[in-house]
């Protein structure tokens, strides 16, 4: 029975990781035509984005299944209900980077990114991938350190999600309305992604220690 | 055994009721805030937001103790899990209205939303506020009607979302930079805040009409 429960475990580990390199593949198009002018790049995002979806629900559907078989309690329990907030994680990081493909799209063959913030779009994108490839490491070796890490890199995102507001707002903005409205929802999307992969990060650092507050799940 | 199960199964509901209740108080006064200039209503919303993180913690907790003690297994184990579900989506619904609350806030004395909006942004928030008392309703009384319903209404939200980016876009803004970017967040909140009650319902229809798609949690 033990030995079954943890074959099941691993088969959720493993399509975890499946959907977290999806993902990295998906966020990693997206950005590039963002930043570019790649439309081809934003439309593979666009195309896979749709599909992880399906993946994260059948996900679901596979820890239901092994909750019913098992019913598991204490720390694979919590292992089992994480799972689930992962699966829920990853499907909206898909969903936000098909958002900022979407926008590269409507823009074609212009540039959605102005001047003055393609720097800092160009650090936030790779900051973002570079977190999306640790997820995925951590979730195959759950390892603590690199959680520990990915959490450090996340204020860095802040902060450049912070100074795109600063320009947008500043006098020297001269920009029209379309970029502003597109570089706000880019920079909230991409935000919003790196703020998903923290909450995954921090959920695997918990199953590693066992060290679970009362608080976290 | 099975009484007891029913009942903590009512405990989960009230809890989710409460929460529920909790979140329209929040968005109520955030919306106010946001279309008029009473910051007191924006500054209640910001003050409770944060404590339905911890509500709804508590709620998983919860939840994760039937689990163990229970081992639930088909429609019993769906609710639960449907539940964890519920809470999550509850927790973004908050911060989002704290979101928009602090919109209101940074633009205080002044309004956040320009007069070529104010009739938008009023019936989007009328409509947000209405979705989320029947969200509640629907979570008291597991009302499959009232479900269809809220999807329904959420068709409008979404066309409200689209209309201010048309308005943002047309020729004739002339607004700043400062106004583009709030009402873009705004719309953006707003849209989400309801795509969470859309979330929230079509679970319960799930629940109550026990039609569980293999595509469906």
């Amino acid at each position: 029975m033990r030995e079954m429960f943890q074959q099941e475990l691993h088969e959720v580990q493993d399509r975890l990781v499946e959907i977290a390199d999806n993902v990295i593949t998906i966020i990693d198009n997206a950005t590039q035509g963002f930043c570019g002018t790649d439309v081809a790049k934003a439309d593979q995002a666009l195309a896979s984005a749709d599909a992880i979806s399906d993946k994260a629900l059948a996900l679901d559907e596979l820890v239901i299944r092994v909750l019913a078989r098992q019913a598991p309690v204490a720390r694979d329990l919590r292992i089992l209900v994480s799972a689930l907030r992962m699966s829920n994680s990853l499907e909206r990081m898909a969903s936000l980077a098909g958002h900022i493909a979407a926008i590269a799209r409507y823009r074609f063959p212009a540039s959605a990114v102005p001047e003055a913030l393609e720097d800092t779009f160009d650090e936030m994108s790779r900051l973002v991938v570079r977190l999306a490839r640790k997820t995925a490491k951590v979730l195959k070796n759950t390892d603590v350190d690199l959680a520990r890490k990915i959490q450090a890199e996340d204020e860095r995102v802040d902060e450049l999600h912070r100074h795109v507001f600063d320009v947008v707002l500043s006098d020297e903005w001269s920009e029209n309305a379309m970029f502003t409205v597109d570089v706000t929802l880019a920079s909230r999307y991409l935000e919003r992604f790196a703020d998903h992969v923290v909450e995954i990060s921090s959920k695997v650092s918990y199953l590693t220690t066992g060290d679970w507050s009362e608080t976290e799940i």
